[in-house]
C-alpha cells in the first residue's frame, strides 16, 4: 500500500497542505485562507477540511489505496513543539494555547507534530531543497537556515533534527547583537541583528535618511530616485525600494543597503563561529536582493577562513520557496514518528 | 567487578589522569609534566605510564578486582573528536597528525575517545559539576560554557552530546563579533568577544590607557595604582592586576573592566538569544574576578527578557576547576560506548 505523509504550513493569512512520499515527492498541495479572526475552533476546522481534500485528491490518483502515516505542521509562532501546542501567535490573534497536534491525532487517528515555521522551513530546504543531495536525501549534517523578511529567523539544523534550547524553545538568533551603536530593539537588545538588516530596518534606516538629506525638498539629491520610486511619499519606502534604488545607482539607497549588508554580513561571521555549519541556507523578501549582500558576506568569510576554511561553508538562497514550510512539516513528522 | 573509566586531561605543560567509577565518583587522580617538546612519541610514552600507575594504583585499593571500560582525553585544540587525532595543537609544538585514540586503544585493548578540552571541561560540568543535581545526574539538557583566560572558549553540551559543527570541528564562539569597533583579531573579525573580553584584552587595554593617560609620569592620576601594583613597569600590567586596581578604585582600571565586562555581556546575550541554554557555566582566570562582571551581566540577562525568561537561565562559576577536564573526558568515553 502506498505510504504518504501530510505537512501543513500555518500562516497568518493562509494555511497550505501537501501530501508526500516518505521519499520527499511531493504529491498533491492544496491551500486556502486561514482566516484567522474566527478563532482557533474555525480555524482548526478549516485546517482539517483542508487536509481532507488533499488526502480525497491523492486517493483519486488512482494509485491504488493509500496510507496516511502522520501529520506535521509548522506554524508561525511562537509554538511550542514539545508540547504541539501553538501558544499565542501574534499573527493569529486570540489563539492561546490551542493544542494542534491534540487535535489533529483525534481527528485523523495518526501521529502529529508541530513545529515553529522557521524551524519547518529549514527541515524542509535540510530533507528536499538547498542541502539535499536528492529529495529525501541531505548533503549536509549541519544546516544553517536564515530567514530575511519583515524581521529575520533562524534556524539550526544537525544531523535532521531541529536545534532547539531550553525548554524545547526555539532561539532566537535574529536577535543577537551585531553592533551596539544601532537601535534599540523591542527584544531588549541594542543594535541587534534584526534592527540593523530586516525589510524593515532597511525601510526605516531609508527614510530616516531621506528626512535627513533633504532629498524631499530637491531633485537630484541623494535619495531623490529613491523618493521617485515611492511616487514621492516617504512613508512608501520599503526594503524592496530601497534595493531597487541602489541598483539604479541612488547613492542614498546605496549607502543603506551597504549599512544593512555590512551588519548582515557580521551576523553570518558569528553563525560561523559559533555553529561552524556546512552550509547556510537564505529566504526570506530581502534575499531577492541577495546579491546587494554578497559581496559584503563574502568579505566576512573570506576574513573567518583563520577558524573556517572559506570553501567548507556553503552560502545560498533556499530552493523551495513558498512550499519550504509544508517539505519540513511533513519530514518532522516522519522523524518522529522513528 | 568493580568497573571504571579514566579520564585524561593533555594540556600544554600538565597532563592529568583520573579513575572513576561509571556513577561520576573520583576515585585517584595522578598528574605529570608533558614535555611536549620531547616529541608525540616520547609524550605518549609519559601519558601511558600515568595511566598505568592510575590503573596501580586503583587496584591497590583493596576494592577487589576491577575491569577498565575504556579512556577518554580531553586534549588543548585542535583535536579532531571524529578521527580521534590532535592535528596540530599551538600549545605542544611537534605535535602534528597524531593519532592518540588508536594508540590508547592499541595499548590498554579497550575503547578510547578524543575532545577538545574546552568540550570536555564543559562534558565535566554536565555530569559532575555545576550543571549535575547529584555526580553523574545532569539537572540541565542544554548547558553552554564559556571559559575566559588568554583567550575565550565555548562549548554547547546538548542532551549530554558536544554541540560540533562541519567536519565534527569545534566552534569558536570566543570569536563572534560583538562590537566591530574594537581591535582587529587575529581570527579575521574586528571587535571580537576574544579581543574585548579575554585576560589578554584586558591586559593590553590596560596598558594602551596608561600610556594614553600619562599615568606613567604622574602620582595621583587614573591607572598610577594600578602601575603601582605592577611594581612600576608597565610591561607587568595583566588582568588579574587590573581587577584588583579596580577593586581598589583606580578610575582607569575599573573603566577597562567596565568596557571589556559591557561587552562581555553583548556575547553572553548573543548565547542567549542563539542557543537558549538552560544554564552558563563560567570558568577560566579572568572568571576570578566575575564579580566584577556580574553587573554588566545581569543588565544585559533582564534586557533579554522579552524572549529569554531571565529566571529560566541559570549563570554560574564552574565547580570542578582544574579537575573539570578529566571528569568530561571520562564522561565522554562511558557515553561513547553506549
Amino acid at each position: 500500500m502506498k505510504e504518504i505523509v501530510i505537512g501543513v504550513d500555518l500562516g497568518a493569512t493562509t494555511v497550505r497542505a501537501g501530501a508526500f512520499t516518505p521519499q520527499g515527492e511531493l504529491l498533491v498541495v492544496q491551500q486556502t485562507e486561514i482566516k484567522a479572526r474566527l478563532g482557533p475552533d474555525a480555524g482548526l476546522q478549516r485546517i482539517i477540511r483542508l487536509i481532507e481534500k488533499v488526502l480525497l485528491e491523492v486517493n483519486q490518483a488512482d494509485t491504488g489505496p493509500v496510507r496516511l502515516l502522520g501529520i506535521g505542521m509548522g506554524s508561525t509562532g511562537p509554538a511550542d513543539a514539545r508540547r504541539g501546542v501553538l501558544v499565542n501567535p501574534l499573527t493569529l490573534p486570540g489563539w492561546i494555547e490551542v493544542p494542534v497536534v491534540a487535535r489533529l491525532t483525534d481527528h485523523f487517528d495518526v501521529p502529529s507534530c508541530l513545529e515553529n515555521d522557521a524551524d519547518a522551513a529549514a527541515l524542509g530546504e535540510y530533507w528536499a531543497g538547498a542541502a539535499a543531495a536528492s529529495p529525501g536525501v541531505s548533503a549536509v549534517r549541519c544546516l544553517y537556515a536564515i530567514t530575511v523578511g519583515t524581521g529575520i529567523g533562524t534556524a539550526c539544523i544537525i544531523d535532521g533534527q531541529v536545534y532547539r534550547g531550553a525548554n524545547g524553545f526555539h532561539p532566537e538568533g535574529g536577535h543577537q547583537i551585531v553592533d551596539p551603536s544601532g537601535p534599540q530593539c523591542y527584544c531588549g537588545g541594542k543594535g541587534c541583528w534584526e534592527s540593523w538588516s530586516s525589510g524593515t530596518a532597511i525601510g526605516r534606516a531609508a527614510r530616516e535618511a531621506i528626512q535627513a538629506s533633504g532629498a524631499i525638498a530637491g531633485q537630484g539629491k541623494p535619495g531623490a530616485l529613491l523618493l521617485a520610486l515611492a511616487g514621492g511619499e516617504i512613508e512608501r519606502v520599503e526594503a524592496g525600494l530601497v534595493a531597487e534604488a541602489a541598483r539604479q545607482a541612488d547613492p542614498l539607497a546605496q549607502q543603506v543597503i551597504e549599512r544593512a549588508a555590512e551588519a548582515f554580513a557580521i551576523g553570518v561571521f558569528n553563525i560561523l563561529m559559533l555553529f561552524q555549519p556546512e552550509m547556510i541556507v537564505l529566504s526570506g523578501g530581502v534575499i531577492r536582493s541577495l546579491d546587494l549582500f554578497m559581496p559584503a558576506i563574502e568579505r566576512v568569510i573570506q576574513a573567518a577562513d583563520v577558524y573556517i576554511p572559506a570553501h567548507q561553508v556553503r552560502i545560498l538562497p533556499a530552493h523551495l520557496g513558498y512550499y519550504a514550510g509544508i517539505y519540513g512539516a511533513a519530514y518532522a513528522i516522519l522523524k518522529a514518528r522513528k
